[in-house]
């Protein structure tokens, strides 16, 4: 066997870190040499999460207190799957230790630490890495991962909203302003948060938006999506909590650049979005374009880092519905961060994911 | 105890007709004295919905072939739960015998039977009495459901829009153009239909829109809002269905007709809005004004006739938010139809609702 | 209207004090008068559970501390929906002060204050009220309800084993020995309590046994069984936890006290079973005894006060399966609270219940 | 990379046959020729499984008609996931033809035509295979397997039974007679069956027994647990629907050969007890014995092919109760008719299973 990449988890308890340690445990080109976790330290993997006891590839691993100089001499990339503040904290001591770190939090994926202030209500714990982070969205910056240091994973939402809207604004086929995301998440995706409102009993039968009008994703998703069209970009961007666990279904209202028009204008239009997505997405593995009889369904990719993505021009609004559809956990979080780490480490980049 | 008004429930097999069974068992003001079902005929009430048999009023009854001079013989109102196209088939000779009828289907909500037939695909089979009827909207046509003989109930995704848009459309403070509604439905929304989609295993975990970009709905809800604005007014309408039962959440944009505007400006037209809903609905005993800190949660309305709104001026965009959950049986269906039988007969609006 | 009895709901913040809250605004007999909760005290009833806010009767209601000497004055009846321990805190000064009390903890279930301190792992706070106490069970201590000062409403558990078997036992048609009851419960049995194995995301696909062998309830199953069978009876008994919100489905494993035999011999015994439960239950109202073709369903009793009972005799292996439905928060907590209180008021039985 | 097996799925458009899809697109050593379907012949399994159509394996293959002739020539394994009845009538061409046929049906799983005629009202299709079918329960058939040409798959309920008991009866610890198996399951364990029963308003929020006393599945488990007692075995099973998509969960009542006892004695059982699962299981790669803090949950199997297995000693009922949990779709139906597939071809028996 070919040289195997040693890699640890920091913070491998809540429901990102337990998916890199399966997605981690699988990879052919991977060792998981170390995971972290305060609040286990000291217990085997397969006590804390019994679904990979059987591993052969989880024997003997055990929970260790997140120490930066212990993770630098057991692994070459380090993932980080801690809150936003405390991601921070430990990037750039490893970075300095010369690990290459791919942070699943929200602390490197903003180019402002003023806006990082604005959004989460915080100074940014180490801005000076900032510039030096990577936005680690494959499909749009897999030049930029292949020489990083520090990857910042983006945000389950902005993955499900970026994909479908950055090739459309880049090619000028829709108005960068007035768009809309309403977006529909798992329950997964408030993390594994002792809560009231996230008891079996509150989410069951329940479905309700939150965070309107100014969730703290949206500072990523406007900072991308800005960069693509050349101009400053603002959304509308509804979350809705739903009982499923894993999965987002989102919803974009977006303005073509020139009117719809009826028949064969339409068409035409139509024709040019088609080829805008099959030019950006059509060799892409973890691209699914539906057809015009298909749409999203957050079941189609559980467990997969696939996005599903279809689109209809509405004739009678004018206006062009793309919907996306992705697994939060895994395209929105811990699969496409081994898609990061197969870019960066010049393995296959569906190594371990299909 | 006061005269019992005696009412029949033709169509009582799928989720409305059941649920028609729950409301008027326990109204204090009706006596259930006729259900049919082609399937059930000669079975009991309680063998076909064993969730009634213990139920007092419920003794004795039997589903019966639905013929209407047996039903204008027994009832003084009949409610129509039966597919479209069908239920007219019954309104026309139960009204020809006197009854008044509350029908729950499609097919009296439209005034004009061209667009039955553009978005049902059939020649509307009764388009005589279109004029006749009246939308059962309460909340917003109670005066003409007094004194109605054939009452449209409204349907579940129709209500869930046209509460919170049509006060704020009849008071000019949104524009009529540029409507957007997002909605989530329960599985029950598609009845009690036997087919792979409706399966546990295909609705479980996932979340996907459908029907789009031209639900049917969208004819009682345009002509609903165009007869309010005064113009013709084109809705863009998203349909969703997740994993839950019963319920129904709608998110809508919309834009304030003057600019949201920021600070004060957009505080005074945010009070004009509070104060367009408490005018609209501060009375009404099944519309719930959520506080500025609070989402509508379809959980909140399960099994309930009302309808939860908030809103939300967004001044990051200018656009205004509003958000309504209702249980998509009752208040969507059966409950509204419970209530504007209330209205016709002149009993207590909430009289077996509350 | 006649005179209506006031009412108070101790502990109102969890499951079981929010469907007292719903039976009681219905109730045609009763009025709520007072609802306390340290956490919410000086909210508004319908702010802390907005589903209740539009309830005409609502209006005005808010939570107040919980203190016995107001309580007294305020209410005739108290219902305590506390956890046991604190409950007899409460019950003492109470009835000291003249009320009457529903007590829907484990507190005054036992007899035997030894016992409760073996399964309840602390001395019994108030033992001088055991001798006092009346349990609960209608179908099965009718008249004792009628004279209490006292009553202890049965466990969840124990409503849907006892009911079942109490008439086979007196009937002697069953041996006292290895009874085995499996049950299947909803996650509401555990209360509102913000625990991470209640969360959405952990009970979701899960199905799970725990608290074997030894769960509280049996002390309450065993001491009721002991008295109707005149002799020490063992229970094996199996919870589990799975993903419903509401709802208890027991199985029950019994031994016919003569062998079940083949053929007619079957039939005979097959007979007196059913001649057993319709004595017993044929006149209760809520007890749905279902025929041969039809078994309990947890859905079938949501939100009702019934319990369904179905068994079947297998004639290759000797045994008597018996299988009851409830919902746990109903019949198995605060609806049947609700019909001892209409016992003892001398309302009709099925008063605000149907 | 060795030479790869090549197999063929007939009859994948159930969940099994789904599943076997999924296991065997990423299996090492096998190739996937050919999938058939009827109801699907002509279309891209990526059109049909919209999850698999990324995959990079399944480009290009094609739904077909099921033509013995044809599998032959494109697989040396064929793995049958057809209704009873149906399968026989491809086994015994197949065989003729020499592949080796993995049938996920119960037609090849008793020893004897009579049985199967009582259990499943028809006369066996091929009656003289039934001779040369091995039971496919690695566990416990490991060397037979190797050397079969035709493999009966078990079925998911008797897999969650057997291992649990064979191991104890085998030792003699516990009685032949007596036992109970008590077992939920998820609604995938109906196949994909478009019936009322399983729709999605249907299941959620229900439980509910089936199929008792006599279900399907007692031919089998009786079957092999008379082999291994060396004597007939009567069980008493009661499965159960539960709104869970993949699992089941079996709760086993079983009587110590000799009484349990107290204290010591009772440890000394208990180790014999452990000592016995260690001997069957405690190298088997998916047996998960769990310590005895923990209980079986559905889960921690989700998706794999392990077991769970515990035990406990009630000392007030001299009972022991062992419980497990599997996946019904991948350890009791697709992941061990690969892994049966494993062993057959030599190949490392986790292969494509971890």
């Amino acid at each position: 066997m070919t040289h195997q990449t040693k890699v640890a988890i920091v913070g491998a308890s809540g429901y990102s870190g337990e998916e890199l340690v399966r997605l981690l445990l699988q990879h052919p080109h991977a060792e998981l040499a170390a995971v972290t976790s305060r609040q286990h330290a000291g217990k085997e993997l397969g006590q804390v999460f019994r679904k990979f006891a059987n591993h052969p590839r989880s024997q003997g691993l055990r929970f260790s207190e997140p120490k930066p100089e212990l993770l630098a001499k057991a692994a070459e990339v380090v993932f980080l799957a801690l809150p936003h503040g405390v991601a921070a904290e430990f990037a750039a001591p490893l970075i300095g230790l010369g690990c290459q770190v791919i942070d699943l939090s929200a602390d490197f994926r903003l180019k402002s630490a003023a806006v990082y202030k604005e959004f989460y209500g915080q100074d940014h714990p180490a801005p000076e890495l900032l510039e030096r982070a990577v936005y680690g969205l494959p499909e749009a910056h897999r030049d930029e991962i292949e020489e990083a240091s520090l990857i910042a994973s983006p945000g389950c939402y902005p993955t499900s909203i970026l994909l479908p809207v950055l090739p459309l604004l880049k090619a000028g086929l829709v108005k960068s302003g007035g768009i809309i995301a309403d977006s529909l998440s798992g329950v997964s995706g408030a993390g594994r948060k002792v809560e009231l409102d996230y008891l079996f009993g509150e989410c069951h039968e329940s479905a309700r938006a939150y965070g309107i009008p100014k969730h703290r994703h949206l500072s990523e998703i406007e900072e991308q999506l800005s960069l693509a069209a050349g101009e400053p970009v603002v959304v509308q961007f509804t979350p809705h909590l739903i009982p499923i666990h894993r999965g987002i279904l989102t919803t974009l209202y977006l303005e073509p650049a020139r009117p719809a028009g009826q028949g064969k204008e339409m068409a035409a239009l139509g024709e040019e979005i088609e080829g805008c997505f099959q030019a950006a997405y059509g060799a892409e593995p973890f691209v699914r374009l539906l057809d015009g009889k298909t749409l999203p369904d957050t079941k189609s990719v559980a467990g997969s880092n696939v996005i599903e993505i279809a689109w209809r021009l509405d004739g009678r609004t004018g206006r062009l519905i793309v919907l996306s559809a992705i697994d939060n956990i895994t395209k929105g979080a811990s699969g496409q961060a081994v898609q990061s780490m197969n870019i960066l480490r010049g393995f296959p980049e569906t190594a371990g994911l299909c």
